[in-house]
């Protein structure tokens, strides 16, 4: 049997990137007309097509719905799908997990893979990568096709489709606020680099609750870190060069560090130091002393997302305005704050 | 558009088992020609089609592969994912991925789901639902249709494909082994019900531990749980009632909570009470004391399936015999043990 020729081939061999060839095949304006008749033609040549599923059959229901995340073994993200699942299978639908692996290239290739025919629609958490690249082309033909999408978590107000995000502001607000309550003066916090919409408003909501109570913002004692995991060579300087009285970590990975960290250098566990993460996951559950930590409920975002999705597509003849559910954080309290 | 109904749909209304309408469906010999008649009547009748593809598409190669999974929210599970999809990658496939949320009939639907045409061929870890009732004809249908299956870690002998498996007898031997040798002479197991085949072999592997080294087998020293997490209670009971100088726990969860009780009672670890568990996920890295734990290597076991069912489906034409490719486990060692 012949072998189809896949988008990312098309690109290695002509030595354009994924994204071009993605526009290109989808007559994109922002593709010269040269570029396109060259990419269009050697896919013709080679049996390109989309995946899946001849376009006679592209308007029946699968129901399917598919859900693309950054990464799978993270907590967060398999709440999320697992709320997903529940809610899906509760309606009938069966669900299809496919991972970005925080790659744009990947993220392209799997939502037109998951557009071609097989889903309804979608669920999807944009990657690291895309956000970087504020490219967000794929999304909106996915969109122009007629498939709905519903964004959670890592959203961008460059696509406009129905959202679900927590409040990632006032979830950080909460959480230093509390550590402020309970006496601490000088609060570090490790986060994300702003372009990662996470990263940015939790940030925010540490430097609100800073001000809010009178206390300096200092540039010096927000470390932000590229990689989600590891760090752990910055997290211990960034301790030992400052005289911390707690630290607010956006993710429960960095607040479970920075709390290793501390204990190796002699503090107790919340009497001389306090730590509160974000995310209530294994990690923290498990973590010792046990972690306080602002939980997002991934399992809501998920049913709520499914709802909302699954609400669109027995609806299609309806017009249902595109609706950004916001859902409120919880602080849960542990052993590693007074 | 008119809604398809869907296999769970044509269950409901003619209230047989999801079992019986797929078996109906694709002419089983299980089932009776009246049964057969009524199914197939009434699911014409309701515009019943197996999703996805049209047949004439059938032949054609996706270059997307799926796996199905008991559950999601297990670092085991997820490095099994990560695995597959690394190897897929680097050789230009997709993947998708399914929950079977330890139910038979989800695995069911979904098998069946993946089955027609959105995918080249799939990999497959059981669900405890199914090891249980001991029905395999949805996987075999699959296989006769010329699709290929590679089962991983949760397999069966009644499916006929490649299989990746680690050596849980053994995995679990040195894990006992390695207890008696440091002093131990009174070990409790916490392990899984026999008809999941991890929960029999890991126990074989740890009665065939103690008879090595000449210690008595006593059946009250061997707890089964049904429910993989829980069961705190039981464990509570079960070692305030033994005076056990370790303990082993066929899964992390069971190997933490065996310490955090041990730990409650007064006892200290690893000097009175030691412990090891089996998969060397989070849980066993976070816990405190971190976790001597037997590891799986998920990560390993998810790129051997992909490369042996890559490997297939690019060599469809020539006869490569079903294998069984068996990982050996290491035992990681920690605090929770001397």
């Amino acid at each position: 049997m012949k072998q189809r020729i896949t988008l990312k081939e098309i690109s290695k061999k002509l030595n354009v990137s994924i994204s071009t060839v993605s526009k290109a095949l989808s007559d994109s304006p922002e593709i010269s007309d040269k570029t396109k008749e060259v990419i269009k033609a050697f896919a013709k040549e080679h049996n390109y097509k989309p995946n899946n599923i001849a376009l006679s059959l592209k308007n029946q229901k699968t129901k399917n719905i598919g859900i693309i995340v950054p990464e799978i073994v993270h907590h967060f993200f398999s709440s999320i799908i697992n709320g997903v699942e529940r809610y899906a299978t509760e309606k009938g639908y069966n669900v299809v997990v496919c991972l970005s692996d925080e790659s744009f290239e990947k993220e392209v290739i799997t939502a037109q893979m998951l557009a071609n025919g097989s889903i309804d629609g979608f669920i999807l958490s944009l990657a690291k990568e895309t956000q970087e690249k504020q490219d967000f082309h794929h999304l909106n033909e996915v969109i122009n096709q007629g498939m709905p999408i519903v964004m959670v978590d890592r959203v961008t107000d460059h696509v406009d489709s129905d959202k679900v995000i927590i409040d990632d502001t006032q979830g950080a607000f909460n959480a230093v606020n509390y550590l402020i309550e309970k006496g601490a003066k000088n609060i570090g916090l490790i986060t994300m680099p702003d372009y990662l919409s996470v990263g940015r408003l939790r940030t925010q909501g540490y430097t609100a609750a800073l001000e809010n109570a009178g206390l300096p913002v200092n540039p010096d004692h927000i470390l932000k870190l590229e990689a989600l995991n590891g760090g752990q060579d910055e997290i211990k300087e960034f301790i030992e060069a400052n005289n911390f009285d707690a630290v607010f970590g956006v993710t429960e990975y960095f607040a479970v560090t920075a709390m290793k960290v501390a204990q190796k250098l002699g503090m107790r566990i919340p009497e001389d130091f306090s730590v509160i993460g974000f995310t209530d996951g294994i990690i923290s559950q498990c973590a010792s002393p046990t972690l306080t930590t602002v939980s997002q409920h991934g399992e809501d975002i998920g049913r709520q997302a499914a709802t909302m999705l699954i609400n669109r597509l027995e609806n299609e003849d309806k017009h249902i305005p595109y609706n950004t559910h916001i859902l409120k954080t919880t602080l849960i309290h542990r052993e590693s704050t007074k």
